[in-house]
């Protein structure tokens, strides 16, 4: 259950089913945190300093082993976005030489800071077309990449590992197969992916993740980028200092790095028992052809995380239905966190053809999540539609 | 004293002399940061989302009430060192249109992070220099400013407004007024003057304070740069979400943000008690002074900060006592913690004419430093210095 309930004011106790927007601070990563609230500058070489130092080596360590990574290939960051930014940039280093990459390649169903393109100019970033199912278009990631001109600079090729609404796996080993054919770079947004699918870097087809701490229980503010090697590197974003190699200035905030680490080490742990939480998952689903039989379930047929459901109610406004929910004491999104507010269906939904203007409501869930929140969910959308109908019907 | 302290595994209590590295958390910084840390996503519409947005609402208000600034007109960053590399960038907006400097102005004295010059090309920073006193050369800068080619864009001119390893205050206004008499922007950074002597924006010489948590008793991860308006602003340096109106993107670090504003309140609060620090400090100079009547405190005759002592010792190295204080069990430093590592005087001492290759000590204190801890400090710099001396005349 959500830790912040009373503080939100409402009678009872809430129900938090927004993982993906950030998941609730596990009791390991809040101890870490709090443990190195006091932690001195880690580039101080007095005996403090040391201390700090000790603190974000240790949490450097547990990041690596979530993506079975070198420590050394570790670059922390403020969060994932920050590293995003970083990673989708045309200037490169290899050693010391200037390595160029003249075209971005990102999947029109990205995050909004992959498709931002970072500090690539809109002319150089291609979005490849996801099908129906949410999966990105191999054929169709081919043939961009075929028709790339070297002779400006090098493919680099950014998607993610899993979307953030529909929860929808994509083919990562065959999308660095191809930017490696080509040439290239490729870069995966793991941000979703971390702690609910097994992910490696020594696979030989992904350059870079890019991870998140809150995403994975993990206090806000902490993120990484995570090299297969540190032998091409983008060019430092913060700049400044000598913090992280070079790579990242700024004194390191040791707090959300300790946090970040115990949030990796217990979802490094945890995925043995994500089966648990597929098993809600599948009860969710369950729940929603029971109540909804013609309720959409985005991306159904295709590989998705454990703990996604991204689904339509014919009808019935996304926005309206995620209110209701919200007065019932239920935490849940329409859409991502990022694009709320906006009107209309996610760019994720558009790129996946599905053009109804009613949205779509996200449940996502984690290894908190108990069999009796996911019954009062079910309670909770059973009289949200009921209400609907009736007040339908009066009309 | 340090609350780290048993984890140095050191025997006694230890003595932190080094808040211009990083100040101590204060008390409730540290209570506003442990209500914050299961704060949801601030861009989540529902109840948990809402009262996460009011958390960093009521910080940004205490954090431009640090500076008398309009909450509208703070931008949030992971630190200090984000928001000078987003400041110094050529490439600004004026409302929708395109805002273009040609030239960045600095200090020859200036913070790393400002030095390095963001994102502008090598060749287009200029440094000014400042006097053996630390304070800016104002003619050169004013020579410097009549030279500018207006033609290729405007001057930014941006430096410290107090000295990370002096103390040392800089002709702020007048800096400010030379920068708009040349048709330019001023950028200041206030990271080790905010909460140590007044500052305010709105005195129509001040384009920009950066401003650092963690140097004002706040968290690590979490800094802001404070505009006098937001009509002419830097492009986003961290991109693809719409936080921060757009200037920032990335799920905002809630925790550090609330311990950000409550340090920043007590911070303005403890304003008043700033001339206990003083006469602490004058005490810390009156000891060297006994103990070392040929030690230089460098800046000695400019305006300085309250709490910083930057002093040399003839004939021992820096490095050598800072590790004699941390034995003694006094952490302080020699340089700032960013050049720390590096061999020979700051750029900070040679941009004042001090050759020295022995460097010098900083000493830098708080409102919770005691009179027992300079006392402290005190008798451990008499051991460190008659050791030294015996070693001498024995060899």
């Amino acid at each position: 259950m959500w830790q912040t309930a009373p503080r939100v004011d409402m009678a009872g106790p809430r129900i938090y089913l927004d993982y993906n927007a950030t998941a609730p601070l596990t009791a390991s990563a809040r101890q870490a945190m709090i443990a190195a609230l006091e932690a001195a500058n880690p580039s101080s070489v007095h005996a403090e300093g040391r201390a700090a130092r000790r603190i974000v080596e240790a949490a450097r360590r547990e990041v690596a082993a979530l993506v079975n990574a070198d420590p050394a290939h570790v670059v922390f960051t403020s969060g994932a976005t920050e590293a995003a930014t970083m990673l989708l940039s045309p200037d490169w280093t290899m050693g010391r030489a200037p390595l160029r990459f003249s075209r971005l390649y990102v999947s029109a169903a990205d995050h909004p800071c992959m498709l931002s393109g970072g500090h690539f100019a809109a002319e150089a970033v291609e979005k490849i077309p996801v099908g129906a199912d949410g999966v990105i278009d191999l054929a169709a990631l081919e043939q961009a990449l075929a028709r790339h001109d070297g002779t400006e600079g090098l493919p680099l090729v950014a998607t993610h590992v899993a979307n953030n609404e529909t929860g929808v796996i994509q083919p990562t080993a065959e999308i660095g197969r191809l930017a490696k054919t080509a040439g290239g770079v490729a870069v995966f947004d793991a941000v979703q992916a971390a702690g609910r699918i097994s992910i490696e870097i020594s696979t030989g087809y992904v350059d870079f993740f890019i991870l998140s701490s809150h995403k994975i229980g993990g206090p806000k503010g902490a993120g990484a980028l995570v090299g297969a090697s540190d032998l091409m590197m983008p060019r430092a974003l913060v700049k400044g200092g000598g913090q992280e190699k070079g790579h990242r200035a700024g004194t390191e905030n040791v707090a959300a790095i300790a946090g970040f680490g115990a949030a990796a080490r217990e979802a490094r742990l945890g995925l043995a028992e994500m089966a648990g939480v597929r098993a809600k998952r599948e009860r969710i689903e369950a729940v929603i052809g029971e109540i909804l039989p013609d309720a959409v379930v985005h991306g159904e047929r295709a590989p998705r995380l454990p703990n996604t459901v991204f689904f339509s109610i014919p009808g019935m406004k996304a926005e309206t239905a995620q209110i209701a929910f919200d007065l019932a004491g239920i935490a849940l999104s329409a859409g991502s966190a990022c694009s709320s507010g906006k009107v209309g269906p996610s760019h994720v939904l558009r790129a996946m053809g599905f053009e109804d203007q009613a949205g779509a409501l996200r449940v996502s869930i984690g290894l908190q999540t108990t069999e009796a929140e996911i019954e009062a969910f079910a309670e909770a959308l059973g009289k949200i539609v009921a209400k609907r109908r009736a007040v339908t019907a009066a009309a």
